[in-house]
């Protein structure tokens, strides 16, 4: 488009490099943030520098994090000996808010994606193993997304972690139709899998405490 | 959302700020930001403070500019005695990318709106005025939405304008069923006043000469 200001030009093209934000978004918000106090556009800037500058990474779990290590690497109440492996930080806030796992995580960063060109160097798989070795682990739980990367990533790990000298326990999510979902409208893969996994009844009275 | 980290929840907290962005759709962009090199970050929040700090509004018409006179009003080339009033520099963009105008604008920055608080004294009115009774202005064309508070825009203008000692000709974009558009699908008002305000054949065949 034929914006009549460089300045506008430029601010509508840095906002739509950002993922689902098209030209005609980004020229909204711009004007947007026209009719608003100067103090919020500097806020909104100080914050994304701040972020962007300041963010660490956990040197243990490699989730984001404002210290070293973070919260959750640091509580001693959780049971270390217990990882759940996981894609990014939204995984992580997932899982914490069902206020049901206790353990602590390693945050891969990603998933293996030959389509997106993410090969297994580029997550934090060595972090993992390295952490397997030294660190006195009782069971990983891969908790991949159920797709066919997901399926990859969970299939590499677990034939990297089998490999090692003292291999911990390795288990996954449990996958199969979702609380409150009708059969009816359950696809078939994941319905032959959720009969082919079936689990003894007894075994789901209990599963709140399986943690 | 209960974040692992005060800088991101700060950067979710600015970003969601902006009109049609959630909570999740900050930490989404937040999260790519942290995938991408800082230097995209750092151009982000750089143009975001240039623009805001360093925009300036056209004296005469109001309209964003680089500089103290927009590139429109610097235009000899077109016919300053004929003022399109519009409500905001996307009007503008749109009308130009017609091709067809070759007069000049008036941004009012916004419409008479009671339910958002916006009253005439918030828009470039009186400016309007000023510019009508200064200079020479054979007419003014009122192109605003299509909408009650357009409608409501207009006719407060109208009756503005004509108040004045010397007054400009006044007229309104036309209203009518949409080019391309089938009769079938066009709502009851809008085809109810194109018949009203039907027009002479002959008129819609040098159309393109008219302005």
């Amino acid at each position: 488009m034929n914006y009549p200001s460089k300045l506008l030009n430029e601010i509508v093209d840095e906002i739509s490099k950002l993922p689902g934000i098209g030209k005609r978004t980004a020229l909204r918000l711009a004007l947007y943030l026209l009719k608003q106090p100067p103090e919020q556009t500097q806020s909104l800037a100080d914050a994304l520098l701040r972020f962007r500058n300041d963010i660490k990474y956990c040197k243990i779990c490699n989730n984001i994090s404002d210290t070293e290590v973070c919260e959750i690497c640091q509580d001693n109440s959780r049971d270390h000996t217990l990882v759940c492996v996981v894609e990014d930080i939204r995984d992580v806030m997932a899982i914490e808010k069902t206020g049901e796992y206790k353990g602590v995580y390693h945050v891969l960063g990603g998933i293996i994606s030959p389509l997106e060109g993410i090969s297994p160097s580029d997550l934090s798989i060595d972090r993992l193993i390295q952490r397997i070795q030294n660190q006195n682990i009782r069971e990983v739980i891969l908790a991949l997304s159920a797709t066919v990367d997901g399926d990859t990533t969970n299939f590499y790990l677990y034939r990297k972690l089998t490999g090692l000298p003292v291999s911990p326990e390795i288990s996954t999510i449990a996958r199969g139709i979702s609380v409150g979902e009708e059969l009816e409208y359950t696809d078939e893969i994941t319905l032959a899998r959720s009969i082919q996994n079936r689990v003894p009844f007894n075994k789901t009275l209990k599963s709140k405490d399986n943690n």
